[in-house]
């Protein structure tokens, strides 16, 4: 069905953003995959050409616009440039992280962050999952010890998307660790300062231009002032932005399905065996015929979601449903396309293969499918 | 995600709607079912209700209101009445057979026919489907000859719902044999014409308080004044009338999942096994949030197909989409929540037992799932 | 695959079952359908022509032969005469309540119900489930508290297959309330019995000609020496009889979904649509490898299951695997069979809506799919 | 279930093929990964150790034994060793180019090359597929005209497992170029022959140290002596020796679930969220059920298949069966163990991770999923 999402703003935003993606970010993928980062210049290229910090006020280099259909189209054409893994780092720093600086920076804080978060000079990440917990957040062990006007900050965080690149992370830490939810709050922790590791670029399965690491933090000393919010707040602003999260890799997930889709449709137009184009075979017909109605139906689901969002009326449960549905949407979308390629569709010189890879961690991060249900289930009093 | 379809004067008529099943459907259910067939009385009762002909011009009776909400609400009522087999003949009779005499009709054939399907006297059906053929229309044996002002027909007809309590039955004939898709007309035939006999009403696996039957014509002979438009249309006024008959059925078929959900969410909480309700269990919990989920999905899709169906802009693969997606997740759904009912899922007495077997004829009626998906494939270009 | 399970003697006691089936089985299916319940003399004619007791010593009137392959030829033969809800009474009185008799019986026991029950004047049934407690057998409220040389019974039993036509009834109990699993016994409540009682014949989706029924027990005094084993034993036995059992069943559902594969093999290879026979058409095809090829797998499983079996070998967690994979199967297959008879597949007429009703209940009784999955995980250490 | 397939000889093999695997192939692991390719001394060492060429008589070095079950037990314990990349050429080798020479070749022939491919000097290869053509091997189009006492051979082969390594590649070559089946012969073509070059080593998805390369022919001339069997027979060999081929791939998949199956059974009950381990949450506990239910099934009937093998009595549809469900069985269970080791199932330090890629393969080598649906749709008739 058509969409009835973007308005002529958009549509010419989404110009902006292609160009941008063309001359930009695909010429050097092959590089960033091999590399398994992108370079850090990415970030501030994508301010200069107004695609970081869209609804950043004005006064602080920021677009001003607070419509989240913005975000979608850069989610959109990354997923179209066959650039998941180095539009992640991008959608990450606008989606994710930049909310929880929106909503809680004093004054001081958003003189002091935001002009580097727009212009890209400040790459940012956020660090709650810990080696050992997985989607149980509340038994963190990372803590944050009030000393004077410090916090002393000790432990560890795994799988930190930006993790190589982060100058800011948004650090889940425990500042009364003998409490569970209340006792999180969270803190900025800054490139440099003493104390605060990176570890290896995790070697993953796809998505090899985003760098992913381990952090460690072994008594680096973090002014108060770097706190986000009030103290104890932690879990809950955690819980507020994630819906926002969740909406963004959901709305990812079924533009790369549609992306998916389209390179399968032409290939199975022009491939021939048996003496007919793969596609005339039946089987072909149907496999494509249920993937295009299901990126159709999610399609509207996300943007319907994308409307919620944007009135303050996206709840955690509708959110859940659209990550968990929508990210197992492409899974299945990558795995049958991929069968369609047949030999072809192994090798990585073709995109569906890459695809595939990337498309495997979306149902994990962001909070696992397995955790959406849960959500939902709780939301149905079950 | 919450719904933006209705407004106050929608939920005004479902509040009719409601009373008007509560009154005049719910109390005959089971004797309906036992008998195969309803009370034909119930249409008049219906049209009374103003349940019937909402589009019809007033001056013919009819509301004058071109809005398929209005449709779309008694499609849903029915199905939370539990009442799908008894409200199928009129959704068919307001939702697949009116549109023909609306469209087709002369102002003779509007001034003979529309009062009395407005009141409920004049009960319609739409005869396509023949023995033996299937999904296959264009290959019909029906004919019709032309014999001075008559036309002769010969044939026959099966799983005509409405088939017993039709008195015009909208007849897809030959009017020349010779060709396939362009020898078909549309006759009007209508109760008591000689030589048109009803079969007996077909024995179903669910949907019992449904007429299904077989028709045959003996050299029945039907005045040309009762020709839908012009001879040789047939095929195109049916393909043209195949969206809103589809997502009529997709829509009843969202609502009908979407009361075995709450009823089944009822019986997970009150039941109890292992000493917790049932719906505590994970495996319970993670069900009914998938479908929870895909209930929603399809219900903003639908949502969606019926404000583009209001505006004229519905495609044949959209409805196709919306038809095979919505009845395959009604025949999940059911499945599925039967088997949370245990034993008690197996017994009529309980709504479950009934929703299953009423809903196992969705995916083939109007146009199976395999031929939704040929029409998805084709318009995808292959 | 080709089998290799069965012998000359096998195929010699196919032969019989099949004459057996055709003649006094097969032309009353439908009137026992419409009645509810087979004619209890059905037994007495089985028992005549050798079907029951098979393994029941000669000096009792059985065959003396400890060999699950007969039986497994009766439910497979049953299935092809499509006869699974009459089949069911006598496969329960063969398979499943026969060995509590040939297990724990004493000797005047034995004495007093082998020989009817080989000869078909004594029908058994098992009454485990209890209105309300699904699968917690160990919840069940039915007590039996001893009061001399009898046992006071007090209790209600549901979904009891025989529950009609049933002579004696292995019915668990309660000796001591005080317990859960430790409390429970087995008796055999005898028709007759004062205090005993048996409610309607329950309505039920399919199963037509099975009577299913609600038992209850009003202070009926049932002799000490009715008692099957020790007190307290009880759920051990059951525990201990119930992977034959759900071999049994899972045997039948192999073969109930292999007899609908042949049907609609013949059905789509006659019916033609669009020119060519409807098995032409690749959905079709691969819908219908599908089906051969998984049917081929679960019956390779369930022979190796009754081989195991026979050699006292199969485990508990086998007969989980066997039974919830081949009931999954068996609802699978009736679904998409019915489906490639399109209108036809939904009149009951056609024995492949009769088949997909009676399947229903398969992934159900003798333990849910849901409750198999948790006995393989306690087995996978979970 | 228990299996019954092995006897002592085999579990005394298996002790074997381990011990090799420990010793000469798991600690090159990561290297050939890196390189991707195994190096070719591994051929000779496998030959050593006796674990190639086990039915090749033992004039020329061979076992002498024709038993597939020592060939099953190698690809068993290539899965367990996580080596199935490296084991493939080992597997292809044995089980797949070897009875080619075993069945078609001169006595001649034999003496030539039967004692370097015992050894492990002479490494095979079999080049069937060609770039453009898939499944279609009818329509290939590499030729080897006949000059005199050689062929002149032109064309390009593609995915040829082994292709680096090999020194013997069993060519399909059109030696009627004006016929499709019947013009088809396979020629030996060997390393160092003019005209044969090598293409890049394909990079793939997964099976990293497999080399799987495009192989070209440019007027290569090859002695009538390197032709196998008969001219215009090629077809009927290749399709002769598939089954043998399908069902070496299926026991693989097999093999490979089970690991993947265990691996992730120590991982979730080592593993805790929430405060119990991840193997105790319901959904854990009943997806790795469902696993280890179809992983057993699959076995028994994998194992049938060797014992119908060894028997000369293994149908091409048996094989066809097996390969595709076993395959697709590989997949499913890889996705899900994968989803159940949440962020560290892409992390490719975790053997999943690099168990699921290599995974993907499957389903299309050696006749895709599709491809054998179409072999079992012809043997119903359709």
């Amino acid at each position: 069905m058509q969409r009835d999402l973007y308005e002529a703003d958009h549509d010419a935003f989404r110009e902006t953003v292609r160009a941008f993606l063309d001359r930009e970010v695909v010429p050097h993928l092959d590089k960033w995959d091999a590399a398994g980062i992108v370079d850090r210049g990415l970030f501030a290229t994508a301010g200069k050409a107004g695609l970081l910090g869209m609804e950043v006020p004005e006064q602080y280099g920021g677009g001003g616009v607070d419509d989240f259909r913005f975000n979608a189209v850069i989610g959109e054409e990354a997923a179209r440039a066959g650039a998941a893994a180095a539009g992640l780092g991008i959608t990450l720093h606008n989606d994710i992280a930049l909310p929880y600086f929106l909503r809680y920076c004093t004054e001081e804080q958003r003189d002091r962050w935001l002009p580097g978060i727009v212009s890209g000079e400040l790459i940012t990440a956020i660090a709650m999952t810990e080696p050992g917990i997985g989607s149980d957040l509340a038994s963190m062990s990372t803590t944050a010890l009030r000393d004077g006007d410090h916090y002393v900050v000790n432990g560890a965080k795994t799988f930190i998307t930006n993790g190589i690149n982060a100058d800011l992370v948004i650090t889940a830490v425990k500042t009364d660790p003998a409490q569970r939810h209340k006792g999180m709050s969270l803190l900025i922790i800054e490139r440099g300062m003493p104390g605060f590791e990176r570890g290896r670029n995790l070697d993953k399965l796809g998505q090899h231009a985003q760098d992913t690491a381990e952090l460690s933090f072994t008594d680096v000393a973090v002014p108060v002032t770097n706190l986000l919010g009030d103290e104890g707040q932690g879990f809950l602003q955690l819980v507020a932005n994630l819906p926002q999260e969740r909406l963004s890799i959901a709305l990812s997930a079924v533009a790369a399905a549609r992306v998916a889709l389209e390179q399968t449709l032409e290939y199975v137009r022009a491939r021939k065996a048996f003496g007919q184009p793969i596609g005339a075979f039946q089987n072909s017909k149907f496999v494509l015929a249920e993937i295009a109605t299901e990126v159709d139906i999610a399609q509207q689901y996300v943007d319907r979601g994308i409307r919620l969002l944007n009135a303050g009326e996206l709840t955690a449960d509708d959110a859940a449903k659209a990550k968990w549905w929508c990210t197992e949407l492409q899974g299945r979308v990558m795995d049958r396309c991929l069968q369609l390629h047949g030999g072809y569709g192994y090798m990585t010189e073709y995109p569906i293969a890459r695809a595939f890879a990337d498309a495997r961690i979306t149902r994990i991060y962001g909070g696992t499918t397995e955790i959406m249900k849960e959500i939902i289930g709780k939301s149905l009093g079950l």
